[in-house]
């Protein structure tokens, strides 16, 4: 451990970039490389229980952070958490995953050892990530350094997970401590095209009488790029009316009367709906339309009112302005708007646009739970500075109409659907923020895909609430076909058992509740002990869905289907 | 499901190669096809709680079956499973891996649909798996019968995994039911380089004068070629002193008394390596020496006086001989050896070559358990018949020295070594073979990885018994490096408990027990009911290790580390 390592320079990178946390699981060949995490002053290792679970922990601290690191071995660990490294790659999360790998020295010798396939050829596994990361190197201890600072940099700008293959030598490998930190990323707007942008917009806003002729429908990537600050004062300067895609849900404040709701295409509720595709002008801001973000492809804009903010480029009307990039653009349209707010006659309007943010209601308590007085409840417990996390089934839908408070922040997985990613990603949105609370949502099916994890949570003392919908199999299936099928079974799991297995100890508070009354009492305790893990089973229905499913299979029709 | 369509076709294809089960888990692109996998009349369905266990099952049923087929959903659920395709493929294990897509003319549309990486390209997976399939197809209605059938003859005769992408619109679309069956294997041998073998071989085992003076070293391809009775034939026209790697354990009868051990290079017991390295005529037959097969490359074996049997061609001495199938050389060899064999003076011995079957012996019950006495008292345990999968661990370690009964079955892991392999492979061995009992040896961090798929061991009801060692962390890593970091810790679990709230039910006796009376007794009630599940969480000390691992560590010295 004597001496400045190329280990050392990786970790203190990532340290810089914003890493407290690296998630993996060891394996001989990343050995090296982990005791320069283990000692080092601000980064701590976190391992986990297989390395599935430890990408998506590390994608949860993703995209809290804006960077995260996991850490696995040769082979068997880094093709286990593929699937996380694609799903970074499709929700657009940097990510750097740091793979262990056999020396140098015993590469030379083209041997089969083991974690390879037995052919003496060690790149097999860096090809498989060619189409899922924005950059790839396998270090030798001539350009280590050079391309740790390499990859590192384009998993930060471009917000897209890296690859980085570390042999046991190289890491322990001896290198210079930096003597700068990392070059900052550099705004390649042009200011030709901003101008011709600005000139533009000023010219569709001048259309507008007033704010309320303005709606901003805004995106993921005004999450993913930074730009959230930009876009409150850019929605402030109005006020603007405006609405998020379920992917960008809690990007805005949707308790702000201005808040329309969010948008699902036909399958939104009509006072959305109208806000969006009937306002004179509409800035869509970030969006990407994919097939659970859009009610199956049902968006309705029209281009030629619409002002289109993409990551590096805008478009008003049919005129496309690049390169421009999204901070940059949404700053450059807030004195535009301000234009517009000035010409404004009366006051701003004050009724909300939206439905109120969920309140519990007086149902009675002995009522048998259902998804929708399920997700009703769950949405009345949630109070600023929560993480809630909504696994890709019933969960995500039955969330997704419902307006959070202030402060809030939402996550979830509509485009990359892997269900079972939430509990992982609990632990590492949670670790990536600490002191707030997680609130976690997530049917059995996909709770049985990563449920081991439950463990690290508990041995982390992660303050959380864990919802566990008990419907007995894959309902967003069944939804869809086989209702009666077979393959859409699962096994009944005692849960609150489960959890007291895996390390519960006295933080954990675990229960099985059947009626909105037990609900109740169990969201209560979760209150009164704010420090401890309450995990809840909830019965439902087995073929019971949220309204929104239910509106989106209906606006499927015969068209290919909506989720796993 | 009216009609005989692609799907049909696919399913019976794989219903006349052998297989009556398909592992995975559904998803919505899949569930076309999963209609006419749990419509049919002998395979079966079996979901599994995620697709990376689902694959381990699918390969623990292709080892003992000679194929195996998985069903899995489009990028979420292929990528989950991907480390047990190339665990697979690592391993010559015959597994069709295939994948639910979006329909067709969906993906004519180039849209950003879920399970994508959001840009409209459906090849990325498929690239993906081309380092570690044997044969792909996506198919299309046009070329779907025929890339089958291509297909799963490539994986039928290469003993490879292959991967089809199903996209769900093909898997209903018509199709002719198939007229014939697929055509046999074709024996690729050239007369001319068998005469030449022949000849050579001849030559060579002419300087041996009684079959004591030709020893065979026995490796994995001969099981996954289908040879083990030839090879059965050829040690018995001596007899001739055998041995086989750790990767082939299992494949010989190790209770015949030519039996002379496992062998793995310096660090076999002496009479092994005297057998093996001092023969006059050494008999190489499928073997490929890997670190972990080979006691870290150590083997010696002297090529001048060796006949080196590979899957396709066979060397004697300096000389090849190619294209010659394993199968048939062995079974060539044999006439050889009964010339050899008749050539013996006095009668063959009698006396065993290795040390005996392991049998219990008397160490007192309040003995606390360590390394050496459970593995003792687990080996004493079996019984012919057995299936025993022994995880790449302390547990493959501690159990390949041990000489088996006749009539078990033996499945390791020790080029791929992915640890937690073997709960999920438990699954699939024994409903590859009904009516076995299955027995499990794995170390807690081993098991932590997969520990869900107790759940599905449970409900399919598999006799078995499993043992859990419980060394508190990764003890094969502490051997190598770090034995008090922090990295190498994992959290306590209750075992029993856990296997309680899976479902364990009435099939189930759980217990922890400390001493070698405790095992005992646990192991007593396994044979006293051997339809039920018995686990056992066997606590040993942290640091113990098996003696193969300790003689592998010291055979290592400073060299690259041998195992996670």
């Amino acid at each position: 451990m004597s001496g400045y390592t190329v280990a050392d320079h990786l970790v203190d990178r990532l340290a810089e970039l914003g890493v407290d946390r690296i998630f993996g699981v060891p394996g001989d060949y990343s050995l090296a490389m982990l005791d320069h995490v283990t000692h080092h002053p601000t980064v701590r290792w976190t391992g986990c229980t297989n390395e599935l679970n430890a990408g998506y922990a590390a994608d949860g601290y993703g995209r809290l952070r804006g960077i995260a690191a996991l850490c696995t071995t040769f082979g068997v660990g880094e093709l286990s958490a593929i699937n996380a490294i694609a799903g970074s790659y499709a929700e657009h999360v940097p990510v750097v995953h740091i793979v262990g790998a056999p020396a140098l020295a015993a590469q030379a010798l083209r041997r089969p050892v083991h974690h390879t396939l037995g052919d003496g050829v060690f790149g097999h596994f860096t090809a498989m990530h060619a189409d899922i990361t924005v950059a790839r190197a396998s270090l030798t201890e001539d350009d280590a350094v050079a391309e740790i600072d390499r990859v590192l940099r384009e998993v930060r700008d471009r917000r897209l997970p890296g690859y980085l293959v570390v042999p046991a030598d190289v890491a322990a490998a001896p290198a210079e401590k930096a003597a700068a930190a990392l070059p900052a990323p550099v705004d390649t707007t042009d200011p030709e095209a901003l101008e011709g942008f600005v000139e533009a917009a000023r010219r569709l806003l001048g259309s507008a009488s007033s704010p309320d002729d303005v709606a901003v429908l805004a995106g993921l990537q005004v999450h993913r790029l930074g730009a959230a600050e930009t876009l409150a004062r850019l929605l402030a300067a109005g006020p603007l009316p405006h609405a998020t895609t379920p992917w960008a849900k809690s990007l805005v404040d949707e308790s702000a009367p201005r808040f329309a709701g969010t948008y699902t295409g036909a399958a939104s509720p009509p006072a959305t709906r109208t806000a969006v595709e009937d306002a004179a002008v509409l800035v869509v801001a970030g969006v990407q339309f994919t097939d659970l973000n859009s009610g199956m492809f049902t968006q309705h804009i029209t281009r030629s009112r619409t002002v289109d903010v993409g990551p590096r480029s805008v478009s008003v009307g049919a005129a496309t302005f690049a390169p421009v990039e999204l901070p940059t653009a949404l700053a450059a349209l807030e004195p535009l708007v301000a234009e517009v707010a000035a010409r404004r006659a009366g006051p701003a309007p004050t009724a909300p646009l939206a439905e109120p943010v969920t309140a519990a209601v007086a149902a009675p308590d002995d009522q048998p739970l259902g998804q929708s007085s399920l997700w009703r409840e769950v949405s009345a417990f949630l109070r600023s500075g929560d993480i809630v996390l909504a696994d890709q089934g019933t969960s995500f839908y039955g969330m997704a109409p419902h307006r959070l408070p202030a402060g809030v922040t939402f996550v979830g997985q509509p485009l990359w659907a892997s269900i079972g990613y939430t509990i992982p990603a609990l632990l590492g949105t949670c670790t990536a923020r600490p002191g707030h609370r997680g609130v976690l949502l997530v049917g059995d099916g996909a709770a049985q895909m990563t449920a081991t994890e439950l463990a690290t949570v508990l041995r982390e003392r992660i303050p959380a609430v864990i919802v566990v919908v008990d419907n007995d199999g894959y309902t967003v299936e069944r939804a869809i076909h086989g209702p009666d099928e077979s393959y859409n079974d699962i096994t009944a799991w005692d849960w609150p058992a489960l959890a007291r297995a895996l390390g519960g100890g006295d933080q954990l508070d675990a229960s099985r509740v059947r009626t909105v009354g037990d609900l109740r009492a169990a969201l209560a305790g979760a209150s009164a002990h704010p420090e401890r893990v309450t995990l809840v089973q909830a019965v439902v229905p087995r073929d019971d869905v949220p309204d929104l499913l239910a509106a989106l299979t209906r606006v499927l029709g015969n068209r290919p289907a909506p989720a796993h």
